[in-house]
């Protein structure tokens, strides 16, 4: 059940694939509804969940018997307790979430937050970490590194993996402005999966550049075995200031998944049509 | 068997690990031992071949019966029939490689040789075919791209997979000198291993770095599941000028096997002996 649009701020095209991925592994999906009940069943089917849900417009409702109801629904940052407005911090009071700038600073010039209590960064531990050290050099150790949080590799654990880094397609087309950016893409089949013929146009690679910029890669997307372990590598990059030129003249590695990224040719301008590119 | 070293021209440390990786795993090695005689057996155990070899220092013999005989013995050029001396091409006549300099050109101007009848190169595909594009845009399309044959990404499938791109510890103290060299180094323990309970100690990352330049990556070195996957975004950022600071201010994504490269801060020299970070 989706509430709205599934998986809000990652590529949606991707986000399309992943839907449709899983919906071939037969998951259903009901969408866009919201849950509004959720009861144990006493008779009949002892131990199962009863589940009502309401679709969005209002006008369809739904009702099913489960074994398990898993709610994904977000967090909020415990924050109301701890005195922020004896001092005067700045903070969403319905989520807890405090505001902060580029340095991590509150309102209150020394006082900083870091973490997921972060308003409008994303909730990710290595995040935290990457920020709570950089902000104890600078505060302590005379170094001027902010934390990235554009470039932040993330990766979703979905039965197809996707792994990214960079912005969205979405973003890229917002903060830059459509025929500014090219998009280069392509399906590829991992060696392992043509033995048994597994599905040619799972896996699927995308480049976002920034064309005025000497086309700088501002978005690495990869849907596909191990797409953590390949976008790893590539957020590097990416910290590097990476170029359309310099992936292109990087030697892939045969026959791996992620040697499909240093050989993108075709863009989705030319053509919404992808090739398939084997691993061996 | 095993004529002289393992893995020449690899790293090798991580060429020892790899040994000791495949001993545990109960293969033996037979080093250093050379072949003299494969036989194939006529009585007693007919199909089955009997080997006979001599230890590199002529004193010890060996001899045993196999069901397989596989050689793996390197390659070389076939080059002598197609006229090179004619034109004058200089080659070895031993090997048949020919020799070129970094533009890929032989001792004859207008005469090119690419791929892995090149001497002194990696025979390597994706090498040769990043080398005849490259070259293809410098003799048709007004580039000046050459081919970066220090920064090649390579992988080996042994057991446990090994993937490293840039120098060995061996060439970068060759080239640098030993203290101008700095080695970071970690175990890690791949999360899908922690629930088996399997080897803490086999998976390693290792990156070295040249230290009056500004710390820059010149060799990162994986041992462990996927390496190969994860070493390619890493020579991408090695095109880039990847330095430490660089690599260490990117954000890990967890729990994935490629974050530990992003947080290695024992180096070598302080200690010989190296931490296992977990992934999870």
């Amino acid at each position: 059940m989706v509430r709205s649009i599934l998986l809000r701020g990652f590529d949606q095209k991707i986000a399309e694939r992943i839907e449709e991925h899983m919906v071939n592994q037969r998951i259903s999906f009901l969408r866009p509804f919201v849950l509004t009940k959720v009861e144990k069943i006493q008779e009949g089917s002892p131990g199962k969940l009863r589940v009502t849900a309401l679709s969005s417009d209002g006008k369809e409702t739904f009702e099913g018997e489960f074994n398990t109801v898993l709610l994904a629904i977000g967090r909020e940052a415990c924050t109301r307790n701890i005195g922020l407005d004896h001092v005067g911090v700045k903070y969403n009071p319905r989520t807890g979430k405090v505001l902060v700038d580029e340095e991590d600073r509150t309102n209150v010039g020394h006082i900083f937050a870091i973490g997921d209590v972060q308003k409008g960064r994303l909730d990710l531990t290595p995040v935290a970490v990457q920020a709570g050290r950089l902000l104890a050099r600078r505060l302590y150790g005379r170094q001027r590194t902010k934390c990235d949080y554009i470039n932040v590799p993330t990766m979703l654990f979905t039965s197809m993996e996707y792994g990214a880094c960079g912005v969205s397609e979405e973003r890229a087309s917002q903060m830059y402005g459509e025929e500014n950016i090219e998009v280069y893409h392509s399906n590829f089949w991992p060696l392992e999966w043509t033995v048994p013929g597994r599905d040619k146009y799972a896996c699927y690679a995308k480049v976002i550049c920034h064309i005025p910029d000497s086309e700088r890669v501002v978005g690495v997307h990869v849907l596909g075995p191990n797409a953590g372990e390949i976008v790893q590598g590539f957020a590097v990059a990416l910290r590097c200031g990476l170029t359309k030129e310099q992936l292109d003249s990087t030697i892939g590695i045969h026959p791996v998944c992620a040697e499909v990224l240093t050989d993108l040719t075709v863009t989705q301008r030319a053509s919404g049509a992808t090739v398939v590119k084997g691993t061996c």
